[in-house]
């Protein structure tokens, strides 16, 4: 069996993930909502239409794909056209997943910027435009990467259960998979353990109470974002990736 | 008195760095050294003389320092010749550093790349370079923010006790300028907060015993980090200041 596939392996994976999506979203919390970093016509930026997060995100994902983060089977860009590897591409012989196109970095932009934003971070303005931007690349790329971990997951559920899977797929019954790859108990214990953590993190590791290391995020929120947004995206990317991978 | 002189705004800004640096050396060290990737001759980048983490970190500052990174007082590049901000500078009126240019980040990433990595990361190469990479550049960003903060602490131990310093000044002592800035006994609680954190960061929160969420990094080595490095660099830095002060 191919380690990608082995359950545990992916649980041990999206926990690691947990820890860097909470600390990376209790970062993003230190500064106001900035709007002004979203939208396309607030900055002198010449060439691209692009905002000032939407800069520095591509700009990130230029070098990034230099280093060859895209020819991962779990790295997904937020943007087109960039460039080919320097790095001699690494050989995923053990890549376990079907050929698919699913992305869904477009959607998870559109919620981050407009939905998740607005949820995490005081209202407002507070200059901080660089800081901020390059919290939520940070962010963004995170979020990504745990969604479309999906994919495994998805992979996994299939290899186990085929015959379950079959029917459904040969109608194209999105509710049905919807169904067949939930699980509530799991769902409810990510929700319980990221709030733990989120208690743990944000109060500097519970050292000293009082102001110190606190961080200006509720633990509930950080998992309402799991909850409201993370856990369903990682679903519908299972399904899209259950759907293509005939 | 500006905010940014105040002892308690300071030792806010400096319990904040520690949760991103700790939680950056825990991300790091997921990977192995890799050193292949601080060696200039080990890759094809044909331009530049860098290696693979220099490149990133190089490419990294070229976009923040497009979006005015390095305009803040807290903040200083590792790579020259960066190019102007485009989004408008902010004013600092209320910057409350002498001019000054000390600058440490050569000696930073020298003692990172031969000594913080090796003591961190399992040695051996795992073929993992972007990912670390990515790593490394947040760990050096994070670490030059705090060892630098040092300037913000000196002037604020100047300011409180200026009678005492002029002495030493004078005669350019930096011995005597060393035992004025120590503080053995937050040193000790620095060290012991960390530690502390680390164990709360690195085991997921505590919330479930075993491997779920370990990063594989000793809390103690962490710990070590601050006292080794951390901590005597910014001393250094203090140090400096105060003598490019005058």
């Amino acid at each position: 069996m191919n380690p990608q596939l082995l359950l545990n392996n992916i649980r041990g994976v999206l926990t690691r993930l947990e820890d860097s999506i909470i600390f990376a979203l209790l970062e993003r919390a230190q500064f106001k909502c900035n709007q002004k970093i979203y939208q396309p016509a607030c900055w002198p930026e010449p060439e691209s239409r692009e905002s000032i997060m939407g800069f520095l995100l591509r700009e990130t994902e230029k070098s990034h794909a230099l280093l060859r983060r895209y020819t991962s089977p779990d790295e997904h860009p937020f943007c087109q056209g960039l460039p080919a590897p320097i790095l001699p591409e690494l050989r995923f012989d053990e890549n376990p997943l079907r050929p698919n196109q699913v992305n869904l970095n477009h959607t998870i932009r559109s919620l981050y910027e407009e939905r998740i934003i607005p949820f995490i971070c005081q209202p407002g303005d507070d200059s901080q435009y660089g800081s901020s931007a390059v919290c939520d690349v940070h962010c963004l790329q995170t979020l990504s990467r745990r969604i479309h971990y999906g994919k495994f997951v998805a992979e996994c559920k299939y290899r186990d259960e085929t015959d379950a899977f079959l029917e459904p797929l040969q109608r194209g019954d999105r509710e049905a998979l919807h169904r067949l790859i939930t699980d509530e108990r799991t769902e409810q214990q990510v929700l319980q353990r990221v709030k733990r953590k989120a208690v743990s993190y944000g109060g500097g590791g519970k050292v000293s109470p009082g102001s110190e290391g606190s961080l200006g995020i509720e633990p509930e929120k950080v998992a309402e974002v799991y909850r409201q947004w993370i856990i369903p995206l990682t679903k519908q990317v299972e399904v899209l990736y259950l759907l293509q991978r005939q």
